[in-house]
């Protein structure tokens, strides 16, 4: 004993002394009101400093695994350990219907891998290499020396309120009017679209959204128990007459749309469009959740509203907002501006969920917003993002044989094939060492199994041009 | 316009003068085609420098509010906007069952509120001013001048790897085997149990716990719509009689406990009495969650394992812990420790809920943690609460005259009175500046109502005596 113990260089000696004798007392080679060698001794032994062990001793001692007699020495505590009957349960039979479809709807366990020389086209987050981590590595300086204590405690669970007021103004300034509602801080889109099914709907009600839209959506709508109808869409975003004609079949309890440069097509929902949209379920009275997905990404052309501010003072559309798709997501910071009413309760709901988001995020993602810094970045994303998107375009037009290409901006294209199945190709492009996602991942009904879409956001040009092409190829060996 | 503009001093120019013309667009101000003063003209209404009403512009120009005509000018975009009829939706009627339960149950939302001056024992949240916010300033910048853009990027749902193993580590500490068991990060014991409960049980369900219980547990598990059973405790923890008896009368899903420093009553379930429950639950097969509450404070006394060091290699215990109530709860990083099949389908029900927690936060704590400050924090943090308690302990014999005052370590204790309701002590305590936590929502059954828990972790020695004398007083005055 003692003497087998390797000291490793990234943990403090103390606690390295500390865990090793643990271990023994857990294990049961050193038994209760056993003598442990004294500290002279093992510092010997170890050849660390005396002092090192004293504090290993100390802090045994503290734990109870360990007590001192006077002029004696330290012995082992009889730490009561009793090794019970091993008692197993067979969990996959314990697991319920929610549980298992989490596990089935999740596309990261079942989908292709990324493994290491690939060509990644699957990704739509931010290229990390854009982050301007000095500015943020000062806002968390600048914030933590005023308030670090603070921000490190409890916090409340609508949000740390600076950022909830930056937001709000943020919101006003696309032209959504903010008297008479409220903004709940969640973690990311993904718990905000949660919370707000959670709060508004029942197992079997349903809800209406584009045909394809966001994955994940489709995964919380699918969890939540709903029944989701999904419209087609054309050019410039959904196809009303048919939005039209099956709001007079079936009672909505929501609707869900991504006007802006929508996941996974990459369309822009057009102005008027937005406007007839409004209209038709204003007459249906079937609240609208916008996602505002990617709406910072548009490359050219007028600035459009979101489809909230077309209400002006109007309460019924619930806007989920975040930042991931170009900023930091790994801290998931997201938000919902919606109806006060409607944030009381979904600040309930957040707070029996996980009491809060980090406010040390939130502060610290807050301090770099209010220097300015977003401004400055977003410049220079949408210059990089632009210019990778125009080369993706023009790649995809150049060496891959379809029959459509959609994208008019955001970190990704759609591209319906003719004649071949994407997954196929995406399994003689893997073993060419190229992925991306086969778009029927995107689809309600089981279709788009001649779609794909292609995220550019985080490859380099030189990496797109070659993936491209090997996509082309392969798509022109098996229409053959 | 743009003489009534008044430029504030925390936000940069340029954005103050981008969003200025914004709003005077998207309110109509400024029609479509409509010239914009030219940037000589505006820098000197403004007197700002002409690069900063540029720099503007720009911005503007990027978002398409505004175009540019070479010699001529800047000009208002046709920005599309239109507004449409009001339309308001009568949210109070959309909300569900769940809903409205969530905010029936927020005790934030209901219970008195401290105001300015008040002594409060409501909290168990830690003391910041114990917190070593240099060290995790430091913690910062070693892991974010390493991979600062990786862990701003999105992580996996599972958590940071290092953190994963870090814990691991220290859950083997405590006792537990991990062969065949994997670790989930969280946002927190409240997210963890709200997990395990939505993977493994269906409304209407029965739980069994202890009476009192921790009050975030009893809203989450009525969000669930699951019975519970509350079984009392006596100063070694559960009655095990009672439990035998309740476990023959129905059928349990789950069980869940909290055999240290229990929430509410600060009492530690024995080593013996572990042994006991785990056996009798064996016996019927009803998996135990486990909440590792307060394990960490303990200020006297051997050792005693978690239930979860019990089986050894068995898988039937489920065990959620979190620093919360020691260090860094503003962060939100706790864990669920349990059979690695059951883990996987947490991770995907995580993974559908918010992605995952915070990279950044799960990488600075890592880092914060190998760095041995968590060892030297608790032995400092142990030091402080200890003396507290053991004040808080005797000014409570001294001047609260009652039952029984229940609590051996963490940072409350429980007391019940005799022929006086707490609420009723807590209004009049209210009025001369005390507040504390009624006991009765820590009750599944409607009692407690002669019970109160007072938290001392954040307040001052001097407090604490003020206070308890305080209560002590109301209590006698309403004995009378």
């Amino acid at each position: 004993m003692f003497l087998d113990m390797k000291l490793d260089k990234d943990t403090p000696v103390y606690i390295q002394i500390k865990d090793y004798i643990k271990d023994m007392i857990l294990s049961g080679m050193l038994r209760q009101n056993e003598k442990l060698p004294s500290t002279r001794e093992l510092s010997s032994i170890l050849n660390v400093s005396r002092n090192t062990v004293v504090y290993a001793y100390e802090f045994l001692q503290d734990e109870g695994f360990i007590y001192m007699k006077k002029g004696t020495g330290a012995f082992v505590s009889d730490i009561n350990i009793s090794f019970e009957e091993e008692w197993n349960i067979d969990w996959n039979t314990r697991i319920n219907d929610y549980g298992k479809n989490a596990e089935s709807l999740d596309i990261v366990k079942h989908e292709v891998e990324w493994k290491k020389g690939m060509i990644s086209f699957k990704s739509i987050a931010p290229d990390e290499r854009l982050f301007d981590v000095d500015e943020f590595k000062r806002a968390f300086l600048n914030r933590v020396s005023i308030e670090g204590d603070k921000i490190l405690n409890y916090g409340y669970a609508k949000g740390y309120r600076p950022l909830i007021q930056y937001l709000l103004k943020y919101m006003k300034n696309k032209g959504i009017q903010i008297d008479g509602k409220d903004l709940l801080i969640t973690n990311g889109f993904t718990e905000g679209f949660d919370l707000v099914l959670s709060c508004l709907t029942e197992k079997g009600d349903s809800i209406i959204c584009e045909n394809p839209t966001h994955n994940t959506a489709i995964k919380i709508m699918r969890l939540h128990g709903l029944k989701i109808k999904g419209i087609d869409l054309s050019r410039d975003g959904i196809d009303l007459n048919k939005l039209k004609e099956e709001l007079t079949k079936e009672e909505f309890k929501l609707s869900y749309f991504i006007p802006s440069y929508h996941n996974p097509t990459a369309l822009v929902m057009s102005a008027e469009k937005r406007v007839e949209l409004y209209r038709i379920l204003k007459s249906h009275n079937i609240p609208i959740i916008e996602d505002g997905f990617n709406e910072e990404l548009r490359y050219s052309g007028t600035h459009v509203s979101p489809i909230a501010a077309l209400s002006g003072k109007g309460n019924s559309v619930v806007y989920i907002g975040s930042f991931s798709k170009i900023l930091f997501p790994g801290i998931r910071v997201g938000w919902i501006l919606a109806d006060k009413k409607l944030i009381d309760y979904l600040e309930s709901i957040k707070r029996s969920r996980n009491i809060h988001t980090s406010f040390l995020d939130q502060a610290i993602f807050c301090e770099y917003l209010q220097g300015g810094n977003f401004e400055k970045y977003i410049k220079k994303a949408r210059k990089v993002y632009k210019e990778k998107y125009e080369f993706a375009l023009e790649c995809a037009k150049k060496y891959i044989p379809c029959k459509e290409i959609m994208g008019e901006g955001g970190l990704h294209i759609f591209i319906k094939l003719e004649g071949v199945e994407a997954r196929k190709v995406l399994e003689k492009c893997c073993e060419r060492g190229v992925i991306f996602t086969p778009g029927d991942i995107f689809y309600i009904d089981g279709r788009g199994d001649d779609t794909l879409r292609l995220g550019f956001s985080r490859v380099d040009m030189e990496e797109i041009e070659k993936g491209f092409k090997i996509i082309g190829e392969v798509v022109k060996l098996l229409r053959i």
